[in-house]
């Protein structure tokens, strides 16, 4: 398979991971303004804030699941940074490739419509990193997805 | 004192705490380029990775100092986030006004010319914030501060 070519296009957002404290979010509507969007995830609740193109997202834990797991192990505190890329499939096609290791072999749905893939730490160092792809489908139906 | 009209204007940058293991510069070297910037502070060494009118800094201990005690008590990751502000003297004065604790009361001199203040971690409820103002001296030599 030859790799097409893909790029990063920006910082999509960095995340942080907390319990039932509401220190984070009254700190972060105090200074940004309200979440502007919030939805539900397998064991938490995730919340962007927009600032100036990227954004900020909490991730509350509200039950067992992933989150509640670093909590555990690490305690409150920056959790990953998502890198934008403009064809997400081409990009985990290219690092497969290079043997980048991956969580998300394959893209996935991620909120506001995106797709996503989460690296492994072990490929930053220790850093959990994540890809986003915005999609058509978050500013308009996807009703043009046949054409061409 | 009255407190004077300041915001929150973007993402400046994420930063990455990491000893020698050079896995994490070259995975950003590999997606993003080259860094932009590089800097020594005190006992570091600090690389900037232009991403989309954000940055990913990377802070890589190089002797003793915060640097290195972060990665003894907690490892290579993530070490803070910073917001960038049109006026990092008028936020002092306003958090300071709210209660919010600071590490920094003053503003100073951080990497390319800005000017930068940290709060201290329960402001966050214990994520690292840095505020950065972006100052003239970055694009112009300083030779117009005493107009108006």
């Amino acid at each position: 398979m030859t790799a097409e070519a893909w790029r990063v296009t920006g910082l999509h957002h960095v995340a942080i991971a907390h319990g039932d404290d509401p220190v984070c979010e009254d700190a972060l509507t105090s200074l940004i303004g309200a979440a502007d969007h919030t939805e539900e995830g397998p064991g938490f609740v995730e919340r962007m804030y927009e600032l100036g193109g990227s954004y900020v997202q909490t991730l509350e834990a509200s039950g067992d699941g992933l989150v509640q797991r670093f909590l555990d192990n690490r305690g409150p505190g920056l959790h990953h940074m998502a890198f934008e890329v403009d064809v997400i499939d081409a990009a985990l096609a290219d690092l497969r490739e290079r043997g980048v290791r991956l969580i998300d072999g394959e893209a996935r749905s991620g909120g506001m419509g995106t797709r996503i893939a989460f690296l492994h730490p072990s490929a930053f160092g220790g850093v959990l990193v994540e890809l986003v792809e915005r999609t058509p489908a978050t500013t308009q139906p996807p009703s043009g997805e046949g054409e061409g």
